[in-house]
């Protein structure tokens, strides 16, 4: 057990574990703030295997998920609109954060278990399968929210840039959620992919014309693209009063000319990860409309392999980990 | 008269017009495509004098405005939407455009008279001031179409950066919209300024503890400071979902990272001029709310020199020509 409980813990034993960029980043300390050991993973999935005394919401037995955050002030006023990720006090990620009562440092999910306080464990709701929801609380959730806040639905037309481990995701959301989706792309070898996913249609960016012709066309595009990159080409495809959001580069966004903003009025924004009862939401939409990611399960004895293929985008689209490959 | 009434037309002899930034550049040739002989002029007021047959909304002896616009294919999308300053086969500028019958050049309202189609004459209200009512044409409904857009009223704290002619109306506009409104300015000279026209408070940005103070503060900022900066120090002054939005700098936006946008789910937006109904709306809640520009009226025989002391910020906060004088 991680530590003893405290009154309000859910102590939980570990299913599966996702694997996502960050862990990748956070491990090879590529942020330069990595404390060590390190145990990454964020996209936990696993059973209650014992609560606290005052632990209403779990008990025993039960099926849970634990995402990117195990605490927040819950005080403030972005925590108390649900935005814990946004808390003015910072939340404590789930991993390489430190406790807020004892100053411990965090350990994810590559692990048999973990303990987290009760209002950031959620419920995994029944029919959503275990071995693929964990992508949900990190490459799910990430493009959730933003689908959501700019009101993704039946007769908006949405755009996804970029087709990997969050752009499939987001494809698959957009679609259930009754969109027109179209996948931007540079590579025609993911005009397949992209299509197998729910995409209505794709867009190969390397195609002036096909470019020329989608201007101003999209509500919302969602734009994962992982990498610094130039913006202009997609405000063009962004519609009137259109939103594109920045979801996947946490880095230098090049110089635009202010033209790209002003002529029709349109949005340049950012988004990252969710709130918990939003993040409740997604597992409850996902299983009530049959969406999983698209998984790969490893054993923890192959994570080495999986992050090297990770880099070279060689997975459709997500890793998991089944954690009781840890007793092998 | 400027031509032959057509059955759409309405003739309007010109009282007052207001001396904007643009005429300046379009007249010195800054933006490489003005045709000369060249006659700025975009924030018109003046007297029906005459209309075609098939004009119903105007009779002479009427007061009337004219902005930045007079024309536009009115069938499109975003014409029908009442964003005609968006429409997708270009708007027909009132001066230095072109006449979408008869490819002639348009020319504004450093003039006598002029002539437009009735959907794009604006009745002026009763109890508008002529002699200062044309500054809304142009810097009016710049600030007023993002502020109504992103909602600025009772509750929300709006910042304007920069007190020009645009930043003044921004203020104007803002408090008589019910919202708590922070002037942003460089100079400390100018904190009076801010105040006395209806500001309830000053951020002088140089200032690095009260910038630090403000963080995370305005739901909606407007940025008027017509060149190129960085907007990273705005953003991060930005609240959680606050929407940050260009309307003074037509120029690159130097590079920013794109923490700044997605620590907040911040909105980095643009918006230019407003449409028709939009404006007709600022100027009868201008007449209702007693809001007008604050103006200095000048003889047409001045303009030169009103031009000099534009370059220099040596006006408060807009220039008008009486167009009467004209016949001096």
């Amino acid at each position: 057990m991680r530590r003893e409980l405290r009154s309000n813990d859910v102590a939980v034993r570990i299913n599966y574990c996702g694997v996502c960029h960050s862990d990748l980043h956070q491990t090879r300390n590529d942020w330069h703030n990595t404390v060590f050991p390190c145990v990454p993973g964020h996209e936990i999935v696993g059973e209650v295997t014992d609560v606290g005394s005052a632990v209403t919401k779990f008990k025993p037995g039960e099926l849970v998920a634990i995402g990117c955050l195990v605490d927040s002030c819950l005080k403030c006023p972005r925590c108390e609109k649900g935005m814990e990720q946004f808390c003015e006090e910072y939340p404590t990620p789930t991993y390489n954060g430190r406790d807020r009562l004892t100053g411990e440092l965090t350990n994810g999910g590559y692990s048999e278990t973990i303990v987290s306080r009760e209002e950031f464990v959620l419920r995994l709701p029944e029919g959503l399968d275990p071995e693929r929801a964990g992508p949900l609380l990190c490459a799910g959730i990430t493009t959730w929210s933003p689908l959501r806040h700019w009101n993704a639905g039946p007769g908006k037309r949405v755009a996804i840039a970029g087709l990997g481990g969050l752009g499939h995701m987001a494809v698959k959301l957009a679609v259930a959620l009754g969109a027109n989706v179209t996948v931007i792309t540079t590579s025609p070898a993911k005009v397949a992919d992209a299509i197998a996913l729910g995409a209505h249609e794709v867009l190969v960016s390397t195609d002036a014309d096909a470019m020329a012709k989608a201007k101003n066309r999209f509500d919302i595009l969602i734009d994962t693209i992982p990498v610094s990159h130039d913006v202009t080409p997609y405000l063009s495809l962004t519609a009137l009063e259109g939103a594109m959001v920045i979801v996947g580069a946490i880095d230098m966004l090049p110089a635009i000319h202010t033209g790209s903003l002003l002529m029709g009025r349109k949005t340049l924004a950012g988004s990252i990860i969710g709130g918990i009862a939003e993040t409740q939401e997604l597992l409850d939409f996902c299983a009530a409309k049959g969406v999983l990611p698209d998984c790969e399960t490893i054993a923890i004895q192959d994570i080495n392999q999986a992050f090297e293929r990770m880099e070279r985008s060689d997975v459709k689209y997500r890793f998991v980990i089944d954690m009781s490959t840890l007793a092998d």
